[in-house]
């Protein structure tokens, strides 16, 4: 077994140049990273390209799951296996990795998503206008995933959700969702009207509540932490809603805002 | 008027202290950063010990409301002046601060939570067991005030709410609510109990959803972000309820799990 210990390999520059969003774009790759991730992502059936290993990191899990004890950790030494797997030493390893203790491994993976692929049989698809810290994205892409909802629509200013921190805070959500990058949200929301889904668009100026419409064939978009959903959106949106509140404060953040509709659909489906 | 420009100023050092939990323990107070946080601890009332303004910032915003253009910025100076202010060197000034850009002022600011404040008239108490994560505890705080819940408990372990990261994003919602801290969360509420609350823990081992409960005289319990709450808090709840899932993600973050609870109550409250 051949241990990758120069910064030069052009496999080894080559992942690390997917930490930029320039190269992720370009190559439709990005970096999935921790021994959790990694087991979720070979679960899900994601389009795995290499894993790559840390030798001579020390951290006890990793080594229980590639020196195995237990049957389940024998199933991921297993799954791993049937990967190209690339060796590295620590030092090349912290060189690709994006957080403060790595565990050692992490998978470069394919991009699955494709708006051809969007699934109309749904009840619901999230439309993202222009959210842009990662760890909303994440937090609501988790959320999501969490109601079953799995078609996302994002803008073009939105944050990437290929970025190492968005992919870490979905949990894995990220596996299971066909996520859209559009270049332009009203043209695609205008394609997805002709399904018959309706337009809803949070907005603060309406008298319309949440808890006045029903969840059935909705786009639902959030928008942007700052200014909300954009004129654009607002004028081509079926029904605007607001998010009643009852005291001082006058706006949420956006991933609780994007939680609290995703949870009224939810409501309206067990009830 | 003198500008103070040695960090060995002995008003300066108590102030740069106030970054640590340690000190605002002992002192009472905490530090509040930027114009909008000042201009709003300014309307709420809080008790405002000193206003710390930067001389030389170059900021634009600060400049406009310490030498003011308009009436809305005459308000604030004239409301600042009524305060005891010291100006610092721009050195001074971001040895104190804790954000990259900073806005040029800031305010220490006296604690006025106390345990004997709990307002019993109210239909929700919000409980923390252990939230850990600063900006989970923001957003939570933040979503309560939005739904003019005002009473918050937070257990031991729980993030302090005057860190500076919390302070920022609850933006605001912090003047105006009564947040306590007990050394014993299962104590305070076997307290609160007597007053005809009944605890309501989330737990995942639990049938009962939170559409099947109302939300009057309760308290809600959140738990930590890894754990859950406590058994000790589970053990001596009333009910437990859990936030049904459609999807494979089987929890939520803290701060959404809050939310979708809190506005549980705003929904039962305007049906």
């Amino acid at each position: 077994m051949q241990i990758i210990s120069s910064k030069d390999n052009e496999q080894i520059k080559a992942i690390k140049k997917l930490k930029e969003k320039k190269y992720r774009d370009e190559t439709n790759e990005y970096i999935v990273e921790g021994i959790k991730l990694v087991k979720e992502a070979i679960e899900e059936k994601v389009n795995i390209k290499t894993i790559v290993i840390c030798e001579d990191c020390e951290e006890e899990s990793l080594k229980n799951a590639t020196k195995p004890n237990t049957q389940i950790e024998q199933g991921l030494l297993y799954e791993i296996a049937k990967y190209e797997c690339i060796y590295v030493t620590k030092k090349i390893f912290n060189m690709l990795s994006e957080v403060q203790t790595p565990q050692g491994i992490l998978a470069v993976v394919e991009k699955g998503d494709s708006i051809e692929n969007i699934n109309y049989s749904e009840d619901i698809i999230l439309a993202l206008d222009g959210i842009q810290d990662p760890g909303n994205l994440g937090t609501i892409l988790r959320t999501a995933d969490s109601a079953n909802l799995k078609q996302i629509i994002l803008s073009e200013n939105s944050a990437d959700p290929y970025n190492p921190k968005v992919v870490r805070s979905t949990m894995g959500a990220i596996f299971r969702m066909n996520i859209i990058k559009t270049e332009n949200l009203a043209k695609t929301l205008q394609m997805i009207k002709k399904h018959k889904f309706e337009i809803v668009a949070t907005s603060l100026e309406t008298n319309n509540s949440i808890y006045d419409i029903t969840y059935k064939k909705k786009v639902i978009v959030i928008g942007n932490e700052a200014n909300g959903v954009s004129k654009e959106i607002q004028d081509l949106s079926d029904e605007k809603v607001k998010i009643p509140m009852l005291g001082k404060t006058e706006s949420l953040n956006a991933s609780v805002a994007a939680s609290i509709l995703i949870y009224e659909y939810v409501r309206e489906k067990l009830m």
